[in-house]
């Protein structure tokens, strides 16, 4: 099997005009699009988790920045950044977690502002790039990662870091692709992922769109399945990782990594390096996105659960950088990752 | 407060004729009863989640004995034994994991093995007994667990173990109630409870009854609770106490003691004598009971995931007694159980 052929599964696409967006929140019962003509449009797609993962809010936050200055006549990209400079900070703080999106945003800000003439088109480039080097470096750390795993490998993914969720191939899920391919992995598991359900919803659809067969487990079975043997390695994506290698990503992260330490199990953070922060210096320092309690008390929009009086709803956690055997960027592998090992292949990002 | 004097929910009622068991499959959203006439229908609501809780479908299986007997008419109890002892075995294994059910099928069988004549009305009375002697332990073991609690403690709980899950009050929600009622306890926070979400649907609809609001949470975020401190203790009820002190109980609740573990949380294992089985020398000895798929992929009815290739639904899962660090049954508190201090306990249990 060769899984980078495979190109089932988008949910960018820019046409040059505006950008469709496949609608996650419908995910997988329906397949529906909806095409962004504005940054607003972009920013409220991002906002409501109609396109979500972190590197995919990045390459959208980029459209959403060519599609905001499209409105704009200039005769430089200086001069057309002032414009749309309002607009861009709405997009940059569509989501506060994940620092993709604003390194993305910033990047688009930094390009424009030194283009000329042809600003129009070179910014149109520039969203292209961001998205096709996404998809290189998902194939790389795919690469990469599964040659950590040990053959017959038995992992446990969680949340959804495949195609939907990057500009294809994915994260974590690019390392189970591409060690699926290679023979590397015997047996993938899938944590359903409360509340939003990214696992059930997402990431078994998107794997069986490849032929691979995931076994969907409630996130807090994975401590049992350790407990029992049946799980050599947890690959899981990020939303930010911070200069001394804390790591946040989607609630629930943390718990898998403890488990998989008190059971000897591995565990293997996958990001691109936009994903790294080298100005937030750990965990601690990280904003964590609170949602709506309507997530835990409504699925598919049924009430399922009492009215709670009260419900604490945090989307991302933090993953402390002792916990982490493996950290794969598309520059290579960090093994047990700390602020030194982080600052020799990093550094050179804390400026931006 | 005084929350012994709260009868507001009562899972199990017995009338003399029937028994009338409140289907938790619809709560929080109807409140409706099922009228079981024979031990074939309480076999079957056990068998349904119907009705569930270690100790409630141990008191069910009980007047599941006494509905059995009403068919049969015999002088001895003895003879009427004979005649039902095939539907018996049904009602004791319409379960697998909670050892209360066969314990009190179990208890229903010799005490009818040894009635006279009045064996009929005497077999009814045993089985009140049961249902008395399970409120009477858990109002014991309410006021004992909350004395192992620091002032001001704020404590998480996972599935139901209140009156719903037993004869009233509640085994770890009893010490909840108790300590809420004495003002130990600051704060309750209640986990969800995949797949069958008898936290959300459950105990956060409960305690509401009685006016203690507890805040949900998604089972996975409570490692990042305990990381930033807002979690002083778990609490909860067990399945099957091993000779060894290992625990079985709900799916989550080796995970939540991990994190527990971690942290520096205290974890509070509440369950009634009833529950321990000095005959299971560990918890890999326990059978896990596997669900159907179907509760992780539906919810209300209604799909909300995908088409999963393979589902893993284990219902429970086994929390090594290294993990705890109270072992709270009407008989008294055990800190850090291990065999020797649950022989000097349970040792006269060995022989059942």
């Amino acid at each position: 099997m060769n899984f980078e052929s495979i190109d089932r599964v988008r949910p960018l696409l820019w046409n040059g005009e505006f950008l469709r967006i496949l609608d996650q929140r419908l995910l997988p019962h329906q397949q529906e699009y909806i095409d962004c003509r504005s940054a607003q449009d972009v920013a409220e797609a991002i906002r409501t988790l109609a396109v979500r993962g972190a590197p995919a809010i990045g390459i959208a936050g980029a459209y959403g920045v060519v599609l905001a200055a499209t409105k704009v006549s200039a005769e430089r990209g200086q001069v057309a950044l002032r414009h749309i400079d309002a607009t861009l900070d709405l997009l940059e703080n569509a989501r506060p977690t994940a620092v993709n999106l604003r390194w993305a945003v910033q990047r688009m800000r930094a390009a424009l502002s030194n283009m000329g003439a042809k600003w129009s088109s070179e910014l149109e480039a520039e969203a292209i790039a961001i998205q096709a080097e996404d998809l290189a470096a998902n194939r790389t750390m795919g690469r990469l990662g599964a040659e950590c795993l040990i053959q017959g490998a038995r992992v446990l993914t969680h949340c959804n870091t495949g195609s939907l969720a990057t500009a294809g191939f994915g994260t974590a899920l690019g390392v189970i692709r591409a060690g699926v391919a290679s023979g590397r992995i015997a047996m993938v598991y899938a944590s359903e992922t409360r509340p939003w359900l990214q696992g059930s919803r997402l990431t078994v659809w998107e794997l069986l769109q490849d032929g691979i067969e995931a076994t969907l487990i409630v996130d807090s079975a994975s401590a049992y399945l350790m407990q029992q043997g049946k799980i050599d390695a947890v690959i899981v994506g990020a939303d930010r990782i911070c200069a001394n290698g804390d790591v946040a990503n989607k609630i629930g992260t943390y718990a898998h990594a403890l488990a998989a330490k008190a059971h000897g199990v591995k565990v293997m953070v996958v990001a691109p390096s936009t994903t790294v922060d080298m100005a937030t210096v750990c965990g601690a320092d990280i904003e964590i996105e609170q949602r709506s309690g309507t997530e835990l008390t409504h699925i598919g929009g049924t009430a399922v659960g009492a009215d709670a009086a009260s419900i604490y709803n945090p989307v991302f956690d933090i993953t402390p950088a002792a916990c982490i055997d493996f950290l794969v960027t598309e520059r290579g592998v960090i093994e047990h990752p700390d602020a030194e090992k982080m600052a020799e292949v990093f550094s050179r990002l804390s400026s931006t």
